[in-house]
């Protein structure tokens, strides 16, 4: 049984993979690097939900193997939800990390840390040809910090602060974030399901 | 562990709680007869999967519990798939059985047999609060018959014809019927995934 992963991320790809061997799972992993043919995967819906379902048919279809996919994005309380699915072109189409960043600091500079709220929020679809499949959601509460700390993760970590730990995202440890990350907690749901989703189409 | 099926159809309740039943699954199955307050669901979709979508999310918004929700129709090839999500309604908003099967008949009556091939589709979602869930789909081929034969079943089923069987659905058994239905092979499909999906919620 093959699982593609729609991803070319090597982070994403190793850590789906360290997750699926330990369940013993008995499914060969693959990802996009095996498949070179399938260059571009449009996101063109307007919320994680459509574009997670969007990219796992979108290789279900060209691979004609089950596919998991995710779609994930920072949804900051002061601005309705915003940057959403445009968090990695929120200062335009190519957009740097510390452009999107420094942005999203500019519209918040009026707002006080109370009602900084922000949330990064992850949804992963796990899809089969029979155009059955599973959608699981992952969210990781924080605050949007005042300037930038930490040079860990990526995108908007260095100032996305959570308050448990105290720490900005850019400051944790991969095995930490692990822990408390939207992207792992969709994940730790959905691969729970792999198995089980595997055995209704055979 | 309560699951709600967001149905009253005497029908359906008590085949999705004999299956529960079977599995030794430990849930308490509600349905819409336990929730008198929610009067109408709407479907305002395009979809079938729009629609099970929105029941689903729906019932599970008022009721607080995880809910087990189906949408499904009538695909006919030679009319590019319509009645579709407008089954029940094909002719007209309060349309009968009868006169939905008399406007489709008059629909294809220019159609050889050989090109009436068409599909009852079922797809069914379940969703808990946690925006998770899990959507499978059921399909029964055949081919829509020259004129009504059978008396069981209801909506189409007196000019669907199984062509395995050599019957219409009309013809055949509550037992035959959950052989082969659309709804059946969804709900199969579903029942199988409703306890590792309770896992994933607590």
């Amino acid at each position: 049984m093959e699982l593609v992963l729609a991803t070319r991320n090597q982070g994403k790809i190793r850590e789906i993979k360290n997750i699926i061997l330990k369940k013993n799972l008995n499914i060969n992993v693959l990802s996009l690097e095996d498949f070179p043919d399938i260059s571009h995967i449009p996101e063109p819906e307007e919320t994680f939900e459509g574009n997670a379902l969007y990219k796992a048919k979108y290789v279900c279809e060209k691979t004609g193997h089950v596919t998991l996919s995710d779609d994930s994005g920072l949804e900051v309380d002061a601005l309705d939800g915003r940057p959403g699915v445009y968090s990695a072109r929120f200062a335009g189409d190519k957009a740097s990390d510390e452009e999107n960043n420094r942005k999203l600091l500019e519209a918040l500079k009026d707002v006080p840390f109370e009602r900084r709220g922000a949330q990064f929020r992850c949804v992963m679809v796990l899809y089969a040809n029979t155009k059955d499949y599973v959608l699981t959601q992952g969210i990781w509460r924080g605050k949007i910090a005042l300037k930038p700390e930490g040079n860990q993760g990526f995108g908007y970590d260095p100032i996305f602060f959570d308050e448990n730990l105290g720490k900005c995202a850019a400051m944790l440890s991969i095995d930490e974030k692990n822990r408390v990350s939207h992207r792992a907690k969709a994940l730790e749901k959905i691969s729970k399901l792999i198995k089980p989703f595997f055995e209704i189409l055979f």
